[in-house]
């Protein structure tokens, strides 16, 4: 760790429990696994940040202008996406600094807020208590020096971080390049890991979807023609992503429906959805039974499946037609699980070799369908916490609802999901501490012995994502 | 304060956390808020009781009859409303009290027990612990000696209560005359707001809709007819309603749907509702496109919107036979806003000038929908937890369940929303004391530092409910 | 209480509040309830084992096979259900024991892992400390031992537990010969009642439905034919359960619709029904219909009446088809009763002599449904946190989030609701530990006094089941 500051975001108790005798077990189960490697199995990094490994420009592209959670608060507050950098708008980055600075305020109690002065603390050594509009100036220009240092450059800044394993989200095209240019380079040791992504060949709901499916059935179809050949090419790609060291497969669907169709109705919808003239309800009728297909697949090469379904995407008609897509506005909305996931469980949830991994944004499906769920079915896994509600108040909320059914074997793993790469191990950290923080409650309450306590926490933290992402 | 009893109601650490540590930083930021005006920006008093500011008749008159939080507990234990002088039944109101009495054991846990015992502490000085069957006579004569004296009138309570502002709901056509009267009289210094509540205009599917339409496009409408006439003759009382003082609009919805109709459709809507002959789906339609509608009229004249669904109303057909409606047998209902929004918000939810509050009474759509809607859009905020979820564990989880996406600046403010008036006090200090508890254990895991809590408390009590309703 | 040992499952404190002010008033409060009989009004364990009095055969029998808690964790981690004896399979119940001890880690912070500890510890005098892969056979062949003692039979441990009242789930057909056994033999002391469970007679949706009904109707019907017969027949066959002892029945419904229907529609639906040719719907409807005309012979003869809808019987097909019905794999699904009851309370709910229980799995419906209808409708009680949310946490939440609103009278009173005998003690006494914490949190923040949260405990454990079941 670096020169730290002594601001309360540097307090060794910080997230731990008040009570004194409970927070002594916290402690002493925290620095067991304070210091294990980051394993990140999902995430949104761009790998080219590792082949380049060019310091970054400034502290706003670093900080700010990637992080949907951050550019959310000061939208709330008012201010434009584009005066942020959002979505690769233009902007002074000075400018938008001074803006972050100066309501730095609104962050108070958040988890994005919490992550920041983490950052500040333990990746930058300054004083996050200093962050106000006043000191913007001085902040960036501080910044921006620590940044053309050569130890804050992507790869130094892995080494620091101690990271191990560093998954992206790739598109099935993607030829992958980075990722084995990185494979090849003994001098970079984080193991990086491409996951395949294919959204954007599932949703006939997205104006991109024909000339996507066009292509992947014109690159990878083997020659093969319409929903054959639609099938054959996904096949091809995710056997490309497992040679380039992809060990699962990420779908961010609507919701959790996983009806399979017959071929022919298969065909005839991916028919519509070519030509432009699928309804929403034929869409998602397709989607489910793409779900369906990518789990069938799973059964044959072994790729672990992550759902992540259930938010609203660009929500604001207005923020679309201004800035377009994924600027910030998807909002989750309720979700089922129990009926939707029922064809491809009934198929394919005995197989305990595979591995599925749901997520929720809807935290109310924990005790009701995600335990019960993972609770029984070997292949699945309860995902960790996500996006909305992977702050520290619902992540020790995730464990209250989850674990008096499953205990901690059924858990994915800790994922951060990110795009902001500083926020990596603040991320990680937190979920360390609300590990600890839970653990120690159940060892104060006589739930269970300290012992066990210690071996469950590393198993957490360490073993769980090795053994759930097939690492 | 007046004299206080010994009950452990008058305990000062009362609602704070049990951890020692902990609980001094509440007392300490408690102490920063607990003396502050009373800001009650959503209410349901009868004005007129300041303008005549006669005694309060009798304890029952006062105390139970209006608060249906009260009577609904007494009915669960099969007394019948009418016994208790709900809904205008004549009731012996001795008899009525010695049945409140008689089961003060029922309250025990409520947030409705904590407020009556805050009340007797803290504005009778009598000591709650004396409540019984037993007592009951003695009680009601003591009570009924407190209320002849002068400072026991309305006036005189709202000045010991320290009311600065105070929001009361009215019908459209309402002419205002207490507002206007209290407005003109120096001697009486708390704010009187009225509010436009439009919803015995908007609902098809209450037998007195088409009187009530018919009435007020006659008398407001401009002599315009239909749909043309009866938004004009809405627009006409907003404006009205705007200069008696109004500062916004609240809205009873069924749900949360918010899609648009053109004016043809709107037309044929109001048509058959005025017949009676829409059915509950047409009624519905109709009514989303007029909160739609209302959005649309806050941009030019902008009154503060609040939005109130998710209530199933009259839920027993035999109480509604017997008693009529509003007798205290409204029952929540599962509730959806991201879906339901969206029109609205996509056309109006990026105008920061635009103060739109959503309340909710269906919790689990805290930090799937409410969190990340306030956490976005600028015209949005979060209402305080209200009617059934406004108990103190609830309150501390609204806290826990929205702070980590949205912060505290997306915060409406408390309302007390209430017909008790003798509760207001007991309701805002029990808010004020959730905030020092959430709060408090923050600073303990380092997670905000002590000042910056004393500041965002009193930004939370204060200045949040004069920001969103622009007081 | 038997020999104990000093492993942390013995620990007096367990499940306190480690705060040590609220936890020494969470010792007090249990202190008063801690040795009082044990109710059971609702369970499923088989009447015959106290009339033939056998000693249990082994203790995977005893432990293991009867507990789908315990072996859906076993089935996550990829066991057969075969493999432990589970629907009747043989097994080899030496070899499931060690499937089961060589997995201890799993229960690590599940309920069922706290119940089979405390049951080790104090029910067999073992130190669950030492259950492991290692121990197995040890463990084995020393259970083997206790349960070969005359003690360890079941009326014995019928008198250790304290079983005070123990109720059976039973078929409308079935003669309750035990149960009529039971209570002319002055020699055991236990109350056995049968529960008059119709399911198999209402659900279209299951095989054996027509057989069912003409079966009940040509046994019943007083000679009846058709839908007349059918109720008939019910309702001879509920007098039948009433003189054997029932006070209550029981249904497991698929949701909580409550419409009624009109004869011949019933009729209709009944004659589809007995052809195999009811559409799920229509199945759905009758089944709705039916638990309105159970609530309505409840108000001619008394009978409590308790409704557990909102799981998904059987999710698996491929488990289903390898093993049949109930092994494992039933999973909750979102409920709705506010609409759903609304025809039931409407007709029944102000009746308060007519008790109806509402279950939920679903705990989202807490504080948005159950507590309100529990807060005004006389006939209703919350009925006790069941199945997958009966675990230690998920029952301090439904305090959480009903006690604000409904106070402590509306409750059921805790249920166990096992087919495993052994952990009965362990249920309640866990039940009681959680109320001790929850109150004891109340006192500290002085919102109830000791006293009263003393007699409050006592209601709850030892009245309102005895109240609510008309014991």
């Amino acid at each position: 760790m670096r020169i730290m500051s002594t601001s309360h975001a540097a307090n060794p108790d910080r997230l731990l429990p008040a009570d004194p005798g409970t927070r002594d077990i916290a402690r002493r189960l925290l620095a067991s696994v304070e210091d294990l490697p980051i394993i990140s199995p999902h995430g949104h990094l761009d790998p080219t940040m590792f082949t380049t490994n060019d310091p970054f420009p400034n502290p706003t592209q670093l900080l700010i202008s990637p992080d949907h959670y951050l550019c959310r608060v000061l939208r709330s507050a008012g201010y434009e996406m584009s005066q942020l950098g959002v979505g690769g708008h233009e902007c002074d980055p000075r400018e938008a600094w001074r803006i972050f600075c100066s309501n730095w305020g609104l962050y108070a109690g958040t988890a994005t807020g919490y992550w920041v002065e983490q950052e500040f603390e333990h990746v930058f050594g300054i004083n996050p208590d200093r962050i106000s509009g006043k000191n913007a100036d001085d902040l960036y220009d501080e910044l921006s020096e620590v940044l053309k240092r050569p130890d804050f450059r992507p790869r130094a800044l892995a080494e620091e971080f101690n990271l191990e394993v560093l998954a992206t989200t790739d598109d099935p095209l993607d030829d992958l390049a980075p990722h084995k240019e990185l494979r090849d380079d003994a001098s970079f040791t984080t193991r990086m890991l491409p996951t395949f992504r294919p959204d954007a060949y599932t949703k006939m709901y997205k104006p991109e979807f024909a000339a996507n499916v066009e292509k992947l059935i014109a690159v990878a179809g083997d020659g093969k023609t319409g929903y054959e050949g639609y099938l054959q090419a996904l096949r091809n790609r995710r056997q490309y992503f497992i040679e380039a060291g992809a060990t699962s497969s990420d779908h961010g669907t609507h919701n959790a429906d996983t009806t399979p169709l017959d071929a022919d109705e298969a065909q005839r919808l991916l028919d519509k959805g070519l030509k432009g003239e699928a309804t929403f309800e034929e869409a998602l009728a397709f989607e489910a039974n793409m779900t369906y297909r990518f789990a069938e697949m799973a059964q044959d090469d072994g790729l672990v499946m992550t759902l992540h379904p259930g938010v609203y995407r660009n929500h604001s008609e207005s923020a679309f037609a201004k800035y377009g897509a994924d600027t910030g506005h998807d909002i989750p909305f309720k979700m089922e699980y129990t009926n939707g996931l029922r064809p491809l469980l009934s198929a394919f949830g005995e197989n305990k070799d595979f591995n599925f991994v749901i997520f929720t944004i809807d935290e109310t499906t924990y005790s009701r369908e995600i335990a019960p769920l993972a609770g029984y079915y070997p292949a699945v896994y309860a995902g960790a916490p996500w996006w909305f509600i992977d702050e520290i108040d619902a992540m020790n909320r995730f464990r209250q609802y989850t674990t008096g059914t499953t205990g901690f074997s059924r858990y994915s793993g800790f994922i951060d999901d990110t795009r902001a790469y500083c926020s990596i191990p603040a991320r990680h950290n937190t979920s360390r501490r609300v590990e600890a923080n839970y653990l120690a409650r159940l060892v104060a309450e006589h739930r269970l012995t300290e012992d066990r306590a210690a071996e469950i926490i590393v198993d957490l933290i360490d073993a769980s994502p090795r053994r759930v992402f097939k690492l």
